[in-house]
Protein backbone atom coordinates (compact mmCIF):
# COMPACT_ATOMS: atom_id res chain seq x y z
CA UNK A 1 0.00 0.00 0.00
CA UNK A 2 1.17 3.57 -0.94
CA UNK A 3 2.69 5.64 2.79
CA UNK A 4 3.19 9.29 2.36
CA UNK A 5 3.97 11.45 5.38
CA UNK A 6 1.94 14.32 6.55
CA UNK A 7 3.42 17.10 8.44
CA UNK A 8 0.44 17.38 10.87
CA UNK A 9 -0.25 16.16 14.25
CA UNK A 10 -3.97 16.50 13.30
CA UNK A 11 -6.26 14.93 10.72
CA UNK A 12 -9.91 15.84 10.00
CA UNK A 13 -12.07 12.48 8.86
CA UNK A 14 -11.82 14.26 5.63
CA UNK A 15 -8.76 15.75 4.18
CA UNK A 16 -8.05 18.11 1.13
CA UNK A 17 -4.83 15.92 -0.13
CA UNK A 18 -1.48 18.26 0.52
CA UNK A 19 -0.28 19.45 -3.01
CA UNK A 20 2.95 17.13 -3.17
CA UNK A 21 0.34 14.09 -2.05
CA UNK A 22 -2.59 14.88 -4.88
CA UNK A 23 0.29 14.63 -7.27
CA UNK A 24 2.04 11.99 -6.48
CA UNK A 25 -1.22 9.68 -5.69
CA UNK A 26 -3.01 11.10 -8.41
CA UNK A 27 -1.16 12.17 -11.05
CA UNK A 28 2.02 9.96 -10.54
CA UNK A 29 0.16 6.54 -9.05
CA UNK A 30 -3.13 7.59 -10.97
CA UNK A 31 -5.39 6.69 -8.10
CA UNK A 32 -9.18 7.41 -8.48
CA UNK A 33 -12.13 7.63 -6.27
CA UNK A 34 -12.02 4.14 -4.07
CA UNK A 35 -8.37 3.54 -4.10
CA UNK A 36 -6.40 3.36 -0.55
CA UNK A 37 -3.65 4.69 1.18
CA UNK A 38 -2.08 5.51 4.17
CA UNK A 39 -0.92 8.44 6.21
CA UNK A 40 1.64 8.33 8.85
CA UNK A 41 1.31 12.02 10.90
CA UNK A 42 3.41 13.64 12.88
CA UNK A 43 2.62 11.67 15.96
CA UNK A 44 3.89 8.57 13.70
CA UNK A 45 0.24 7.64 13.79
CA UNK A 46 -0.69 6.01 10.81
CA UNK A 47 -4.37 6.31 8.88
CA UNK A 48 -5.93 4.12 6.46
CA UNK A 49 -7.32 6.95 4.05
CA UNK A 50 -9.69 6.04 0.85
CA UNK A 51 -10.14 8.90 -1.88
CA UNK A 52 -13.53 10.12 -1.98
CA UNK A 53 -13.15 13.07 -4.80
CA UNK A 54 -11.01 13.62 -7.50
CA UNK A 55 -10.81 17.21 -9.11
CA UNK A 56 -8.52 18.70 -11.93
CA UNK A 57 -6.31 19.98 -9.43
CA UNK A 58 -7.64 18.70 -5.79
CA UNK A 59 -8.52 15.49 -4.28
CA UNK A 60 -10.35 14.68 -1.03
CA UNK A 61 -9.67 11.27 1.06
CA UNK A 62 -11.50 9.99 4.38
CA UNK A 63 -10.27 8.49 7.25
CA UNK A 64 -11.16 4.79 7.36
CA UNK A 65 -9.47 3.52 10.34
CA UNK A 66 -5.99 4.27 12.71
CA UNK A 67 -3.55 1.40 11.33
CA UNK A 68 -1.35 0.06 14.63
CA UNK A 69 1.81 -0.66 13.78
CA UNK A 70 5.15 -0.85 15.31
CA UNK A 71 8.49 -0.81 12.59
CA UNK A 72 10.89 0.91 14.19
CA UNK A 73 14.52 -0.32 15.83
CA UNK A 74 13.94 -0.62 19.26
CA UNK A 75 17.10 1.80 19.76
CA UNK A 76 17.57 5.46 17.89
CA UNK A 77 20.72 4.48 16.04
CA UNK A 78 22.87 7.86 14.52
CA UNK A 79 24.74 7.10 12.05
CA UNK A 80 27.84 9.09 11.23
CA UNK A 81 29.75 9.14 8.25
CA UNK A 82 33.11 10.48 7.55
CA UNK A 83 32.55 11.91 3.24
CA UNK A 84 33.21 9.31 1.00
CA UNK A 85 33.60 9.60 -2.80
CA UNK A 86 30.77 9.48 -5.19
CA UNK A 87 27.22 8.87 -4.53
CA UNK A 88 27.88 6.94 -1.85
CA UNK A 89 26.46 9.02 1.26
CA UNK A 90 23.23 9.21 -0.85
CA UNK A 91 23.12 5.64 -0.95
CA UNK A 92 24.41 5.21 2.87
CA UNK A 93 20.91 7.11 3.78
CA UNK A 94 18.61 5.37 1.20
CA UNK A 95 19.96 1.90 2.86
CA UNK A 96 20.48 2.92 6.20
CA UNK A 97 16.92 4.22 6.23
CA UNK A 98 15.23 0.56 5.15
CA UNK A 99 17.67 -0.48 7.91
CA UNK A 100 15.80 1.47 10.85
CA UNK A 101 18.41 4.66 11.39
CA UNK A 102 17.15 7.49 13.34
CA UNK A 103 19.33 9.79 12.01
CA UNK A 104 22.49 10.71 10.04
CA UNK A 105 25.41 12.77 10.27
CA UNK A 106 27.96 13.30 7.38
CA UNK A 107 30.83 14.99 8.56
CA UNK A 108 34.46 15.99 6.93
CA UNK A 109 36.75 13.32 8.24
CA UNK A 110 40.29 14.23 8.60
CA UNK A 111 41.21 11.63 6.06
CA UNK A 112 38.42 12.31 3.86
CA UNK A 113 39.47 13.07 0.26
CA UNK A 114 36.19 14.74 -0.32
CA UNK A 115 34.94 17.70 0.96
CA UNK A 116 31.54 19.87 1.02
CA UNK A 117 31.79 23.16 -0.23
CA UNK A 118 30.12 25.25 2.32
CA UNK A 119 27.91 26.89 -0.33
CA UNK A 120 26.83 23.80 -0.95
CA UNK A 121 26.25 21.79 2.04
CA UNK A 122 22.33 23.15 2.37
CA UNK A 123 21.77 21.90 -0.99
CA UNK A 124 23.21 18.26 -0.56
CA UNK A 125 21.93 17.97 3.09
CA UNK A 126 18.45 18.76 1.48
CA UNK A 127 18.88 15.83 -1.33
CA UNK A 128 19.56 13.59 1.73
CA UNK A 129 16.72 14.47 3.37
CA UNK A 130 15.06 13.88 0.41
CA UNK A 131 16.52 10.44 -0.07
CA UNK A 132 15.48 9.52 3.40
CA UNK A 133 11.38 10.56 3.50
CA UNK A 134 11.57 8.43 0.24
CA UNK A 135 13.07 5.35 1.83
CA UNK A 136 11.26 5.62 4.53
CA UNK A 137 7.61 5.84 2.78
CA UNK A 138 8.94 2.44 0.81
CA UNK A 139 10.24 0.86 3.65
CA UNK A 140 6.89 1.94 5.87
CA UNK A 141 8.98 3.69 8.66
CA UNK A 142 6.69 6.08 10.74
CA UNK A 143 9.51 8.12 11.32
CA UNK A 144 11.45 10.10 8.69
CA UNK A 145 15.78 10.02 9.37
CA UNK A 146 17.00 13.40 9.95
CA UNK A 147 20.18 14.48 7.96
CA UNK A 148 23.01 16.80 9.11
CA UNK A 149 26.24 17.86 8.30
CA UNK A 150 29.45 18.62 11.05
CA UNK A 151 32.48 20.21 9.90
CA UNK A 152 34.90 17.63 11.68
CA UNK A 153 33.97 14.96 14.10
CA UNK A 154 34.51 17.00 17.26
CA UNK A 155 31.58 19.00 15.63
CA UNK A 156 28.92 16.33 16.84
CA UNK A 157 27.52 17.14 19.76
CA UNK A 158 27.98 13.94 22.18
CA UNK A 159 26.45 14.78 25.38
CA UNK A 160 22.80 12.83 24.49
CA UNK A 161 24.31 9.64 23.29
CA UNK A 162 24.14 6.94 25.68
CA UNK A 163 26.59 4.59 23.39
CA UNK A 164 29.40 5.63 21.43
CA UNK A 165 30.49 3.38 18.82
CA UNK A 166 33.40 3.71 15.95
CA UNK A 167 33.80 1.06 13.45
CA UNK A 168 37.51 0.66 13.65
CA UNK A 169 39.28 -1.50 11.14
CA UNK A 170 42.64 -1.70 13.50
CA UNK A 171 40.87 -2.99 16.33
CA UNK A 172 39.05 -5.97 13.57
CA UNK A 173 42.64 -6.44 12.60
CA UNK A 174 43.43 -7.26 15.64
CA UNK A 175 40.91 -9.63 16.14
CA UNK A 176 38.33 -7.19 18.20
CA UNK A 177 34.89 -9.01 18.16
CA UNK A 178 33.35 -8.75 21.74
CA UNK A 179 32.78 -4.96 21.43
CA UNK A 180 29.73 -4.74 19.42
CA UNK A 181 28.54 -8.23 21.09
CA UNK A 182 28.72 -6.74 23.99
CA UNK A 183 26.92 -3.50 23.00
CA UNK A 184 24.00 -4.96 21.81
CA UNK A 185 23.35 -7.04 24.88
CA UNK A 186 23.52 -4.16 27.48
CA UNK A 187 20.91 -2.43 24.82
CA UNK A 188 18.73 -5.70 24.64
CA UNK A 189 18.27 -5.71 28.43
CA UNK A 190 17.42 -1.15 28.05
CA UNK A 191 14.96 -2.45 25.05
CA UNK A 192 13.61 -5.18 27.22
CA UNK A 193 13.32 -2.46 30.42
CA UNK A 194 11.50 -0.75 28.23
CA UNK A 195 14.46 2.49 28.17
CA UNK A 196 15.20 4.47 25.15
CA UNK A 197 18.83 4.76 24.28
CA UNK A 198 20.66 6.81 22.07
CA UNK A 199 23.42 5.11 19.94
CA UNK A 200 25.87 7.22 17.89
CA UNK A 201 27.93 5.01 15.52
CA UNK A 202 30.65 6.66 13.57
CA UNK A 203 32.59 5.12 10.19
CA UNK A 204 35.92 6.68 9.06
CA UNK A 205 36.16 7.40 5.28
CA UNK A 206 38.33 5.27 2.70
CA UNK A 207 41.48 6.18 4.19
CA UNK A 208 40.95 5.85 7.74
CA UNK A 209 40.72 7.26 10.55
CA UNK A 210 43.52 10.09 11.83
CA UNK A 211 45.38 9.15 15.20
CA UNK A 212 43.80 12.43 16.24
CA UNK A 213 40.55 11.30 15.65
CA UNK A 214 41.14 7.92 17.58
CA UNK A 215 42.55 9.97 20.48
CA UNK A 216 39.84 12.11 20.64
CA UNK A 217 37.15 9.23 20.47
CA UNK A 218 39.20 7.85 23.21
CA UNK A 219 38.68 10.64 25.57
CA UNK A 220 35.29 10.78 24.76
CA UNK A 221 34.28 6.84 26.12
CA UNK A 222 33.71 5.27 22.73
CA UNK A 223 34.05 1.55 22.06
CA UNK A 224 35.71 0.91 19.34
CA UNK A 225 34.50 -2.12 17.64
CA UNK A 226 35.39 -4.64 15.05
CA UNK A 227 32.65 -5.57 12.56
CA UNK A 228 33.70 -9.28 11.42
CA UNK A 229 37.72 -10.05 9.73
CA UNK A 230 36.69 -9.03 6.22
CA UNK A 231 37.38 -5.46 4.89
CA UNK A 232 34.49 -3.76 4.11
CA UNK A 233 33.79 -0.19 2.11
CA UNK A 234 32.80 2.52 3.77
CA UNK A 235 29.40 2.40 2.83
CA UNK A 236 29.01 -1.16 3.86
CA UNK A 237 30.23 -1.18 7.52
CA UNK A 238 27.03 1.13 7.84
CA UNK A 239 24.84 -1.84 6.89
CA UNK A 240 26.28 -4.40 8.73
CA UNK A 241 25.81 -2.58 11.69
CA UNK A 242 22.15 -1.21 10.94
CA UNK A 243 21.57 -5.44 10.28
CA UNK A 244 23.08 -6.85 13.49
CA UNK A 245 21.58 -4.32 15.73
CA UNK A 246 17.66 -5.24 14.33
CA UNK A 247 18.97 -9.37 14.36
CA UNK A 248 19.96 -8.51 17.82
CA UNK A 249 17.28 -6.24 19.08
CA UNK A 250 14.44 -7.33 16.53
CA UNK A 251 14.67 -11.00 16.07
CA UNK A 252 14.67 -13.86 18.25
CA UNK B 1 48.38 -3.87 1.46
CA UNK B 2 47.22 -4.62 -2.14
CA UNK B 3 46.31 -8.33 -3.00
CA UNK B 4 46.05 -10.53 -5.56
CA UNK B 5 44.12 -13.85 -6.93
CA UNK B 6 46.66 -15.98 -8.92
CA UNK B 7 45.06 -19.37 -10.33
CA UNK B 8 48.04 -21.53 -8.95
CA UNK B 9 47.91 -23.92 -6.42
CA UNK B 10 51.70 -23.81 -5.57
CA UNK B 11 53.64 -20.72 -6.20
CA UNK B 12 57.99 -21.19 -6.63
CA UNK B 13 60.17 -18.57 -4.73
CA UNK B 14 60.77 -16.00 -7.06
CA UNK B 15 57.59 -15.50 -9.21
CA UNK B 16 56.89 -13.85 -12.74
CA UNK B 17 54.40 -11.94 -12.68
CA UNK B 18 51.02 -12.83 -14.77
CA UNK B 19 50.37 -10.27 -17.09
CA UNK B 20 47.14 -9.21 -15.64
CA UNK B 21 49.09 -8.48 -12.46
CA UNK B 22 51.88 -6.83 -13.95
CA UNK B 23 49.73 -4.53 -15.48
CA UNK B 24 47.75 -3.80 -12.19
CA UNK B 25 50.67 -3.61 -9.61
CA UNK B 26 53.25 -1.75 -11.80
CA UNK B 27 50.65 0.06 -14.27
CA UNK B 28 48.24 1.24 -12.13
CA UNK B 29 49.86 0.85 -8.54
CA UNK B 30 53.21 2.46 -9.74
CA UNK B 31 54.69 -0.56 -7.20
CA UNK B 32 58.66 -0.75 -7.89
CA UNK B 33 61.11 -2.88 -6.62
CA UNK B 34 61.06 -3.79 -2.97
CA UNK B 35 57.10 -3.03 -2.99
CA UNK B 36 55.02 -5.69 -1.34
CA UNK B 37 52.00 -7.26 -2.22
CA UNK B 38 50.14 -10.22 -1.27
CA UNK B 39 48.99 -13.20 -3.58
CA UNK B 40 46.57 -15.81 -2.65
CA UNK B 41 46.86 -18.73 -4.63
CA UNK B 42 44.15 -21.63 -5.39
CA UNK B 43 44.79 -23.50 -1.94
CA UNK B 44 43.76 -20.17 0.04
CA UNK B 45 47.06 -19.38 0.72
CA UNK B 46 48.44 -16.10 1.25
CA UNK B 47 52.00 -15.45 0.10
CA UNK B 48 53.65 -11.74 1.56
CA UNK B 49 55.74 -10.79 -1.87
CA UNK B 50 58.14 -8.31 -2.60
CA UNK B 51 59.03 -7.19 -6.23
CA UNK B 52 62.57 -7.61 -6.70
CA UNK B 53 62.54 -6.79 -10.66
CA UNK B 54 61.20 -4.70 -12.84
CA UNK B 55 61.40 -4.61 -16.87
CA UNK B 56 59.52 -3.12 -19.72
CA UNK B 57 57.21 -5.67 -19.76
CA UNK B 58 58.00 -8.42 -16.94
CA UNK B 59 58.26 -7.63 -13.42
CA UNK B 60 59.79 -10.57 -10.78
CA UNK B 61 59.14 -10.65 -6.85
CA UNK B 62 60.16 -13.21 -4.19
CA UNK B 63 58.45 -15.07 -1.26
CA UNK B 64 59.01 -13.33 1.76
CA UNK B 65 56.26 -15.47 3.90
CA UNK B 66 53.30 -17.25 4.49
CA UNK B 67 50.15 -14.78 5.59
CA UNK B 68 47.84 -16.69 8.56
CA UNK B 69 44.65 -15.26 8.06
CA UNK B 70 41.18 -16.70 8.42
CA UNK B 71 38.56 -14.31 6.39
CA UNK B 72 36.35 -16.18 5.26
CA UNK B 73 32.43 -16.67 7.00
CA UNK B 74 32.56 -19.83 8.98
CA UNK B 75 29.49 -21.01 6.76
CA UNK B 76 28.82 -21.33 3.71
CA UNK B 77 26.11 -18.87 2.01
CA UNK B 78 24.63 -19.06 -1.04
CA UNK B 79 22.89 -15.68 -1.89
CA UNK B 80 19.96 -16.70 -4.70
CA UNK B 81 18.51 -13.48 -6.11
CA UNK B 82 15.13 -13.23 -8.45
CA UNK B 83 16.84 -10.96 -11.17
CA UNK B 84 16.09 -7.44 -10.28
CA UNK B 85 15.86 -3.82 -12.10
CA UNK B 86 19.18 -2.10 -13.03
CA UNK B 87 22.14 -2.39 -12.17
CA UNK B 88 21.35 -4.28 -8.65
CA UNK B 89 22.81 -7.33 -9.06
CA UNK B 90 26.22 -6.12 -9.73
CA UNK B 91 26.02 -4.59 -5.97
CA UNK B 92 24.67 -7.66 -4.37
CA UNK B 93 27.48 -9.50 -5.82
CA UNK B 94 29.65 -6.77 -4.75
CA UNK B 95 28.58 -5.73 -1.17
CA UNK B 96 27.53 -9.25 -0.77
CA UNK B 97 31.02 -10.64 -1.57
CA UNK B 98 32.70 -7.98 1.57
CA UNK B 99 30.08 -9.60 3.49
CA UNK B 100 31.43 -13.28 3.26
CA UNK B 101 28.91 -14.82 0.68
CA UNK B 102 30.31 -18.30 -1.04
CA UNK B 103 28.36 -18.07 -3.89
CA UNK B 104 25.46 -15.83 -5.81
CA UNK B 105 23.01 -17.41 -8.42
CA UNK B 106 20.30 -15.24 -10.36
CA UNK B 107 17.20 -16.71 -11.25
CA UNK B 108 14.11 -15.03 -13.20
CA UNK B 109 11.94 -15.38 -10.71
CA UNK B 110 7.93 -15.53 -11.88
CA UNK B 111 7.34 -12.14 -10.92
CA UNK B 112 10.69 -10.79 -12.22
CA UNK B 113 10.37 -7.78 -14.51
CA UNK B 114 13.47 -7.83 -15.66
CA UNK B 115 14.68 -10.71 -17.41
CA UNK B 116 18.20 -12.41 -19.18
CA UNK B 117 18.22 -12.28 -22.98
CA UNK B 118 19.79 -16.12 -23.22
CA UNK B 119 22.34 -14.17 -25.28
CA UNK B 120 23.48 -12.03 -22.78
CA UNK B 121 23.21 -14.44 -19.93
CA UNK B 122 27.15 -15.48 -20.06
CA UNK B 123 28.24 -12.03 -20.92
CA UNK B 124 26.41 -10.53 -18.09
CA UNK B 125 27.10 -14.13 -15.69
CA UNK B 126 31.11 -12.67 -16.79
CA UNK B 127 30.71 -9.64 -15.71
CA UNK B 128 29.23 -10.20 -12.34
CA UNK B 129 31.98 -12.67 -11.95
CA UNK B 130 34.90 -9.67 -12.04
CA UNK B 131 33.05 -7.73 -9.85
CA UNK B 132 32.99 -10.55 -7.41
CA UNK B 133 36.57 -10.85 -8.03
CA UNK B 134 37.64 -7.18 -7.38
CA UNK B 135 35.68 -7.25 -4.13
CA UNK B 136 37.27 -10.26 -3.30
CA UNK B 137 40.55 -8.44 -3.19
CA UNK B 138 39.44 -5.30 -1.82
CA UNK B 139 37.53 -6.54 1.04
CA UNK B 140 40.74 -9.36 1.60
CA UNK B 141 38.99 -12.35 0.94
CA UNK B 142 40.76 -15.57 0.25
CA UNK B 143 37.74 -17.32 -1.53
CA UNK B 144 36.30 -15.66 -5.05
CA UNK B 145 32.82 -15.89 -4.78
CA UNK B 146 31.15 -18.16 -7.93
CA UNK B 147 28.17 -16.45 -9.86
CA UNK B 148 25.28 -18.89 -11.83
CA UNK B 149 22.06 -18.22 -13.67
CA UNK B 150 19.33 -20.50 -13.52
CA UNK B 151 16.19 -19.91 -15.58
CA UNK B 152 13.73 -20.70 -12.69
CA UNK B 153 13.85 -21.17 -8.53
CA UNK B 154 13.48 -24.59 -9.74
CA UNK B 155 16.41 -25.06 -11.66
CA UNK B 156 18.34 -24.03 -8.70
CA UNK B 157 20.36 -27.80 -7.15
CA UNK B 158 18.85 -28.11 -3.78
CA UNK B 159 20.07 -31.36 -2.54
CA UNK B 160 24.07 -30.37 -1.71
CA UNK B 161 22.26 -27.61 0.60
CA UNK B 162 22.07 -28.41 4.71
CA UNK B 163 19.41 -25.36 5.41
CA UNK B 164 17.64 -23.42 2.50
CA UNK B 165 15.72 -20.00 3.80
CA UNK B 166 13.98 -17.77 1.70
CA UNK B 167 13.56 -13.89 3.13
CA UNK B 168 9.43 -13.75 2.67
CA UNK B 169 7.78 -10.83 3.42
CA UNK B 170 4.50 -11.86 4.66
CA UNK B 171 5.86 -13.92 7.15
CA UNK B 172 7.48 -10.50 8.15
CA UNK B 173 4.53 -8.90 8.21
CA UNK B 174 2.86 -11.57 10.10
CA UNK B 175 5.06 -10.84 12.85
CA UNK B 176 7.69 -13.98 12.18
CA UNK B 177 10.82 -13.38 13.61
CA UNK B 178 12.56 -16.26 15.23
CA UNK B 179 13.20 -18.42 12.38
CA UNK B 180 16.30 -16.94 11.16
CA UNK B 181 17.58 -16.87 15.04
CA UNK B 182 16.89 -20.43 15.57
CA UNK B 183 18.62 -21.07 11.73
CA UNK B 184 21.66 -18.87 13.45
CA UNK B 185 21.44 -20.80 17.00
CA UNK B 186 21.42 -24.30 14.49
CA UNK B 187 24.85 -23.11 12.60
CA UNK B 188 26.53 -21.81 16.24
CA UNK B 189 26.40 -25.45 16.83
CA UNK B 190 27.67 -26.45 13.70
CA UNK B 191 30.58 -24.21 13.57
CA UNK B 192 31.85 -24.47 17.11
CA UNK B 193 31.78 -28.77 15.86
CA UNK B 194 34.12 -27.55 13.65
CA UNK B 195 31.28 -28.99 10.63
CA UNK B 196 30.54 -27.29 7.64
CA UNK B 197 27.27 -26.08 6.27
CA UNK B 198 26.13 -24.89 2.93
CA UNK B 199 23.12 -22.44 3.18
CA UNK B 200 20.70 -21.28 0.51
CA UNK B 201 19.01 -17.77 0.89
CA UNK B 202 16.42 -16.97 -1.38
CA UNK B 203 15.39 -13.61 -2.48
CA UNK B 204 12.49 -12.76 -4.41
CA UNK B 205 12.21 -9.27 -6.54
CA UNK B 206 10.60 -6.45 -6.52
CA UNK B 207 7.42 -8.15 -7.41
CA UNK B 208 7.35 -10.94 -4.67
CA UNK B 209 7.25 -14.65 -4.88
CA UNK B 210 4.48 -16.00 -6.97
CA UNK B 211 2.44 -18.84 -4.58
CA UNK B 212 3.71 -21.67 -6.99
CA UNK B 213 6.98 -20.53 -5.92
CA UNK B 214 5.98 -20.33 -2.02
CA UNK B 215 4.60 -23.91 -2.79
CA UNK B 216 7.50 -25.37 -4.23
CA UNK B 217 9.41 -24.08 -1.52
CA UNK B 218 7.40 -25.45 1.11
CA UNK B 219 7.28 -28.54 -0.35
CA UNK B 220 10.89 -28.96 -0.35
CA UNK B 221 11.87 -28.05 3.50
CA UNK B 222 12.84 -24.37 2.99
CA UNK B 223 12.34 -21.49 6.36
CA UNK B 224 10.24 -18.91 5.60
CA UNK B 225 12.00 -16.17 7.68
CA UNK B 226 10.95 -12.36 8.51
CA UNK B 227 14.13 -10.16 8.35
CA UNK B 228 12.27 -7.62 10.49
CA UNK B 229 9.28 -5.53 10.60
CA UNK B 230 10.75 -2.47 8.23
CA UNK B 231 10.32 -3.29 4.06
CA UNK B 232 13.90 -3.70 2.57
CA UNK B 233 14.50 -3.58 -1.29
CA UNK B 234 15.24 -6.69 -3.27
CA UNK B 235 19.33 -5.43 -3.06
CA UNK B 236 19.14 -4.78 0.27
CA UNK B 237 17.58 -7.79 2.25
CA UNK B 238 20.77 -10.45 1.47
CA UNK B 239 23.03 -7.42 2.97
CA UNK B 240 20.84 -7.75 6.22
CA UNK B 241 21.17 -11.68 5.82
CA UNK B 242 24.93 -12.19 5.56
CA UNK B 243 25.17 -9.18 8.40
CA UNK B 244 23.15 -10.95 10.63
CA UNK B 245 25.15 -14.10 9.91
CA UNK B 246 28.72 -12.77 10.47
CA UNK B 247 27.63 -11.13 13.68
CA UNK B 248 25.93 -14.10 14.85
CA UNK B 249 28.58 -16.32 13.97
CA UNK B 250 31.81 -14.11 13.68
CA UNK B 251 31.56 -11.90 16.78
CA UNK B 252 30.52 -12.11 20.44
Amino acid sequence: MQRYFIDKSKITNELILPTDIYHHAIRVMRMHVGSYFELVLETQKIALMRITQVKKDEAKAELIKWVEANVELPASVTIACALSKGEKAEWIVQKGTELGAKEFIFFAGEFSVTKWDSKKVTKKVDRLAKVALNAAQQSHRTKIPNVHYCSSLDAIELPRFDYRLVAYEESAKEGEKSNLFKLTTSLKKQVEASLSSEILAVFGPEGGISAREVAYMNENAFVFAGLGPRIMRAETAPLYLLSALSFALELG
